[in-house]
C-alpha cells in the first residue's frame, strides 16, 4: 500500500492530538509514525504523520481534518522536495570486550554513543529510515536490548530558481 | 506544573494511538509532545509521551492506560535514570552573504546541514530540548521559515554496578 506523509499544524488545545489521530482510525487508516512538536509559533504545533491509505481516502480524510475547529492547516509532503528524517536511541548489550567493535559500527553510521553501562551500549543515530534500519541490524549479533525511535519528520526543501 | 514522561508499548492495532491520546484528554492532562516509532519488535510501537498532570492523576491514568487491551505496558521515565533527546529541523532565511555565519552557528551545535536553497538553509541538530531552543534563539535574527520537531524520546541507562 502507498505511503503518504502529512504535515498538520494544529493549535495547543486539549484533545486536539486525539482527534486527528481518531480521523485516522474511522477512516481505517494506519498510523505508521506519528511526531508532535513545537513549531516555530509556540501555540501551534507541528504533527508529522507518516500513514497507508489510497489517494481517494486520503483526500476526504485531508478535507475532513482541515474543517476541524483546532486545525491550522494539514498539508500532504512531496518526499522529492522535502527532507525526511528520524531520530532513533539503540541499547545493545556491550561487555567490554566487545565495545571496540560497536563503536566502529557507531563511526561507520556517524552515530553518536550517549551512554556507557556496565553491560550495554546506548547509540543515537539520525538519518533517513533505512540509515536506521541498517545500523539495527549490524547490532542484532551483539543483542539489542531496547529500541526507542521518534518516527519520521519533514520539510520542504527551499526553493532553487 | 510537573513535567511527566511516560514510555507506552503497544501492539500495531488500528486506533490504539488515538485511544491513548483521549485517555488523557478525558484526564484533562495537556500533551505536550508525543512521538512514536517502532520498537525492537516490529509488531509493537513506543510511544513517548511529555505530559502536564499531578501525581495523582497520572497515577489514575497509568493504571487505566495499563488495562486497555492493546497496550503491553506503560512505565513512567525517571529523568536521571536516562537520556532524553528531540530532533529538530530549522530552514531559516539565508542570502548568500548570510551562509557563513549561519554555518558557523550550526558548526557550534554540531548541527548538519540538510538543505540548501537560493535564500534558505536548512539545519538538523539532536539534542536535549535547551540545546535545541539554544540554536534556534540564534538563528531568529536570520529569519526563521519553518521548524519541525520530533518531540522527547527517552530510554533508560544502562546498569552501572
Amino acid at each position: 500500500m502507498e505511503k503518504q506523509i502529512f504535515s498538520i499544524w494544529v493549535k495547543n488545545k486539549l484533545g486536539v492530538l486525539s482527534e486527528v489521530a481518531s480521523v485516522f482510525g474511522d477512516a481505517e487508516i494506519n498510523i505508521q509514525s506519528l511526531a508532535v512538536g513545537v513549531s516555530e509559533d509556540e501555540d501551534i504545533s507541528r504533527i508529522t504523520i507518516v500513514s497507508d491509505g489510497d489517494e481517494e481516502s486520503v483526500a476526504v480524510l485531508t478535507a475532513k481534518i482541515n474543517g476541524m475547529p483546532n486545525i491550522v492547516r494539514m498539508e500532504k509532503i512531496i518526499n522529492e522536495n522535502s527532507v525526511l528524517r528520524e531520530l532513533a536511541m539503540i541499547r545493545v548489550n556491550a561487555p567490554e570486550s566487545k565495545r571496540q567493535n560497536i563503536m566502529a559500527i557507531a563511526e561507520i553510521f556517524r552515530a553518536q554513543v550517549v551512554d556507557v553501562g556496565l553491560r550495554s551500549m546506548t547509540l543515537e543515530l539520525s538519518g533517513a529510515k533505512v540509515k536506521i534500519q541498517a545500523m539495527e541490524d549490524l547490532l542484532k549479533p551483539f543483542g539489542i536490548q531496547e529500541v526507542v525511535r521518534t518516527g519520521i519528520i519533514a520539510i520542504e526543501r527551499g526553493a532553487r530558481g
